[in-house]
C-alpha cells in the first residue's frame, strides 16, 4: 500500500491536492521515525554537549509532524484550508531540528540522515502550503 | 503531582510563563481527553448526520493538542517562542472543534461538555500566545 | 470535568468497570505529563551517566501509557476484555520506569515525583486488570 | 532513508534482531496510516451499521501500533525482550482489527486495503516476538 492510492480510495479525497498531501504526510512519517532514532542515537553518546537541544527538537519534530501526518490522513474535502496552522507548524519545526542536525552532520551519521528527513519534511510542508 | 508543580521541580523551567504554560498544558490535555470521548460517543448515535464532521474535528483536536501539551511539557527556556506555531495550532482546532460541538450541545451531552473543554483549550492557548 | 464524569456521559459507559477505568486513565495520562518533563529534566543534567536509561524508559512509558489511556477513553461495552493487552503494556512500563526513577529519587526532586506517578499507573493499570 | 539503514547508523542497534525489528516497524507504520484513513472512509459511509466497530478498532489500532513502532524505534540492546508486552498488544489489536475490516473487504475497498495491512501487521509482530 502506498500513501496516494490509499488517499485515492477514499470517498472524500479528490482534486489536485491528493499528491502534494500525500508526499507530505509521507515526509512527515519519515521525519518522525527519522528524529526518534536520532533523539536515541544522540542519547548514547558519551559528551552530550550541544546534542541536547538536538535531543529535544527531535522529540517535539516527533509529536508536531506526527500529528501533521495523522490530521492529513483525514482527507477533509471543502475544508483543506483547514489543516492549516499545523502544517505551518510542522513547517516550523522540522526547518529547526533540521538546521540542529545540519551541525553535527559532519561527527554523526544519524544526525546526516535526520537532517535530510527534516529538510525533506520541511520542503514538502512549504509545498502543500503553497497549495492550499 | 500538579502540572504546576512539576514544572517548578525542573531546572529549566522559569520566569513568570511557568504559570500560564501549566494552564495550557492541562487545557489541552483535558481538551484531549474529552474529544475521545466525544468522538465515540457520537459514533454510538443512531442518525450520525453533521456529527461526521464533529467526529473528524474531534480526532485532530486530540491530535494537535495532545501534540501542543507534550511539546509544552518540555520548558525551554531561552527558546520559549518556539512553541509558538504548535500553540497557535492548538487554538485554531479547538477554536473550529468547539463552536462544531456547540451546535450539537443542547442534544448531546457529551457535546456540551467538550465544547466547553475546546474553549477553555483555546483560551488558555490564546492566553499563552499573549504572552510569549 | 472529570475523566468518571465524561465516562458517564457516554452511551456505552456502564457497569461497575467505569470507575476503575476513569482511575486508570487519569492515572496514566498522569504517567505520561510526568514522564515527558522526568525525561527533560534528566536531559538537563551535566553527568547523565544512568540517568540515560532512565530518559529511555520515560520516553518508552510516554507512548504506552499515552495509547493505553486513548484506548480506555472509548468504552467498549461487551468487549471490555479487549483493552487487556495494552494495559498489561502499561503496567509493565510503568512498573520498569518507576523501578528505575526510584534509583535517582534521592538525588533527583523530578525523578522522585516521577516514580511516585509510575507507581500510581502500574497500581492502577493491575487493578483494572484483576476487574476485567 | 529506509529504517533498516536507520538502525544499522545507530550505536545500540546490532545482531540478528535488527531486520525482524525494522519489518515490525514499518508494518505498524503502514497500519497507523491504513487505519486513520480507513477509519475516515468508514465514518463517510451513509449507512454505518457494523462499520462502527471497524471505526473503533481503527482507532484503537492507531494508537497502539503507533506506540509500538515508537517504541521499537528506539534500539535497546541487552533489554529487547523489555518491548515484549507492547508488541503483544500490537499483534493483539491489529488481529482484532483485520478480522473486522475483512468482514466489509468485499464492500469496501479501503476496508480490503486496511485489512490487508492489518495483517502483515500482525504477522510482522508475531515473527518480532518469536524472535526475542
Amino acid at each position: 500500500m502506498s500513501t496516494t492510492e490509499m488517499l485515492h480510495a477514499h470517498p472524500r479525497a479528490e482534486g489536485p491536492l491528493v499528491d502534494v498531501i500525500a508526499r507530505c504526510i509521507d515526509a512527515c512519517r519519515d521525519c518522525v521515525e527519522t528524529c526518534i532514532a536520532c533523539a536515541d542515537a544522540c542519547l548514547a553518546i558519551e559528551e552530550l554537549g550541544d546534542l541536547r537541544r538536538c535531543i529535544r527538537l527531535d522529540l517535539d519534530c516527533v509529536e508536531i509532524c506526527g500529528a501533521a501526518a495523522n490530521v492529513l490522513s483525514r482527507p477533509r474535502a471543502d475544508e483543506a484550508w483547514a489543516v492549516r496552522s499545523i502544517v505551518e507548524a510542522a513547517r516550523d519545526v522540522a526547518e529547526r531540528c533540521g538546521a540542529e542536525c545540519e551541525k553535527h552532520a559532519s561527527q554523526h551519521e544519524h544526525c546526516r540522515v535526520c537532517a535530510e528527513a527534516c529538510r525533506r519534511c520541511e520542503r514538502a510542508s512549504a509545498e502543500l502550503l503553497a497549495a492550499l
